[in-house]
């Protein structure tokens, strides 16, 4: 059905969709090739919400000889009218005779429907093409489009012995400066930096993007000025945070997480959100909070907190990926713990996790896993 | 000086040499090859301590054709009596014109006699070609001969947070079936396993070498009836030790290293071993306890032990390679932590490691890393 070529067509455009991937949130990933055979005739890819969508850049690019030729579009054309015009009309225009898609569009409501439209007016559609590549770029789009809630990684960073400071409270540097421009990386690409009033209260963070840290490669295709700056959401349980720290001032919303609203003079970047706590708990409902997130477009949250919060999430299986960047140190057992659970009584109850990478980086490792679900 | 058909056939040699790794202790890993240009004449390995060195299985096979041949060979022919005859006069006796060594003796007592027992008898001989890697395969051989203190690899098992049994002490199988073969193969390495009575009242343990685990590939090159058992050397500082558990009834030799002789009716496989308390201090000495083992023969130590031995060797900085396997599970600050070390008040406290290998075992995390000297 798909030949090596389409596979090696099909590729590029998903390489093309990953450049986009510092910029287009909450919106999807989407790259697109047209080819007649072997000949690419224009190339596209989704830069940012309300910018051209990857296939009117590809079209554009191939012109009239977009005619008889084939498509390779990484999500399902779109067919509503949005921002844009849908692009599935667009194709349709162009006089492609085929569009081979990755995948068909998560959200339920439309799924398919761009494909349809496509069929009508005579072109021959093919869809599952690198299904799973095509999936891997859009994780969290695809998360919040069928569930309604945000695709959460929970970043850890401790020594090889699981701690993270010592027992007086030092901790500055556990990893090396690659792994913390590896953090900057994953931060580029969140909706949302989630955080709590004890880190900001112990580190007073910046909890930003810094261009300068992302790398030469990136920033050879991530122009300075186009940084988008992910919301800061910092969970204010107890309302102990004020104006004063750094954060607040700097580019970027930040959103206020309390159980009720404070009266400080907060800068207008800063919003308050109210959440209620949890059933007998001083500790906010998570879920609530998340699903809230969801609600407003917030599709990706990179959590960078303490043992508290990482602990709360994974125990309320609101975790989907941990990376966990471990320094190649030994802290000892009186240091603190990186995670902390309700007490265990049996190995049983431990948090199984499936881990899908380790690399070095630099000195420092790096394990990526999923959270296995009960 | 070298060309590629030259460490073509010292690789080669390294290979064979590696054969040699479950059963020559405390003798080293060796590996001959004797060729006359590409041609491979005789080839072979050091098996067993008091059995033919490599060079005299390679000669044989090659016989009469070794005249005027090259021999590669891992280590510097010995140049002795011992209980073989000095492989540098058989290597001289059967004509090779050229020889060539990896590296030389690590015993500075005989290093270059060899080399130049071999030169005086008119033999062109050349040192140093992948010199590194036949370090690699003798490790334990040469720090032993060098320093007189024995290579002590500490192996350790926790979850991603560090952690090694719930504050119940419950604990069993935290790694898998995979990682725990993976133990049985580094065991099988060893001159001794090192524990303490602690783990032996908590899991009554075998620390013992079993075949069926070793996996098809070694069975493959290592006969059942062959398997070498590690000396077990059990710290019981305290003698709270009896013959009830099952390690002292397994076949191989067990040491018990304790502050005074206990009259406990032990079987003729146990020995008991009197290493004194450290000043103000109710650990025994750790550095006097490897001095005698190494006295003793023993090169290579691979412990297996709880979080007080670990941190206790750590400290004292006897420590060469820490082996740790991380099971894809997390556990909580409440759970046990896989390593005590004395309070630390700053950061530059902390131990400090080099990694060097990190690799999937099954589902767990493998990270190999060798201690910073301060």
């Amino acid at each position: 059905m798909f030949t090596n070529l389409d596979t090696r067509l099909m590729l590029r455009a998903i390489q093309l969709a990953k450049r986009g991937c510092f910029t287009t949130a909450p919106n999807p990933n989407v790259g697109c090739v047209i080819a007649n055979g072997d000949k690419i005739l224009g190339e596209g890819f989704h830069y940012r919400a309300g910018e051209p969508h990857a296939e009117v850049f590809a079209l554009k690019q191939a012109g009239a000889r977009a005619k008889g030729a084939t498509a390779y579009v990484t999500l399902e054309p779109c067919s509503h009218y949005g921002r844009t015009p849908p692009c599935a009309e667009a194709l349709i225009k162009s006089g492609v005779s085929r569009v081979i898609c990755a995948m068909v569009d998560p959200n339920p409501l439309v799924a398919g429907r761009g494909v349809e439209m496509l069929q009508k007016a005579g072109v021959d559609v093919q869809v599952g093409l690198l299904k799973e590549e095509a999936q891997a770029i859009n994780k969290a789009f695809i998360k919040q489009m069928k569930t309604k809630m945000p695709y959460v990684e929970l970043k850890l960073a401790s020594s090889l012995d699981g701690k993270t400071a010592l027992a007086n409270g030092e901790s500055k540097w556990i990893t090396g400066p690659y792994a913390r421009a590896d953090v900057q990386r994953h931060r580029a690409q969140a909706g949302a930096i989630l955080s709590t009033s004890a880190t900001v209260i112990a580190d007073d963070p910046s909890l930003n993007v810094r261009w300068s840290e992302l790398g030469t490669q990136i920033q050879d295709e991530y122009p300075q000025a186009d940084v988008r700056q992910p919301i800061r959401v910092i969970i204010d349980s107890q309302n102990r945070l004020t104006p004063a720290y750094q954060l607040f001032h700097l580019p970027g919303e930040t959103i206020l997480v309390r159980a009720e609203i404070g009266n400080e003079d907060w800068p207008d970047s800063v919003s308050q959100w109210i959440i209620p706590t949890r059933e007998n708990s001083q500790q906010l409902d998570l879920t609530l909070l998340m699903r809230k997130l969801a609600e407003n477009g917030i599709n990706h949250i990179w959590v960078e907190a303490g043992a508290g919060l990482a602990g709360g999430l994974l125990e309320a299986q609101l975790v989907d990926c941990l990376i966990l960047y471990q320094a190649p140190k030994l802290m000892g057992a009186d240091s603190r713990s990186l995670m902390n659970l309700s007490p265990l009584t049996a190995m049983d109850q431990v948090i199984d996790l499936n881990i899908t990478d380790i690399r070095m980086v630099d000195c420092d490792v790096k394990i990526t896993a999923t959270v296995k679900r009960c």
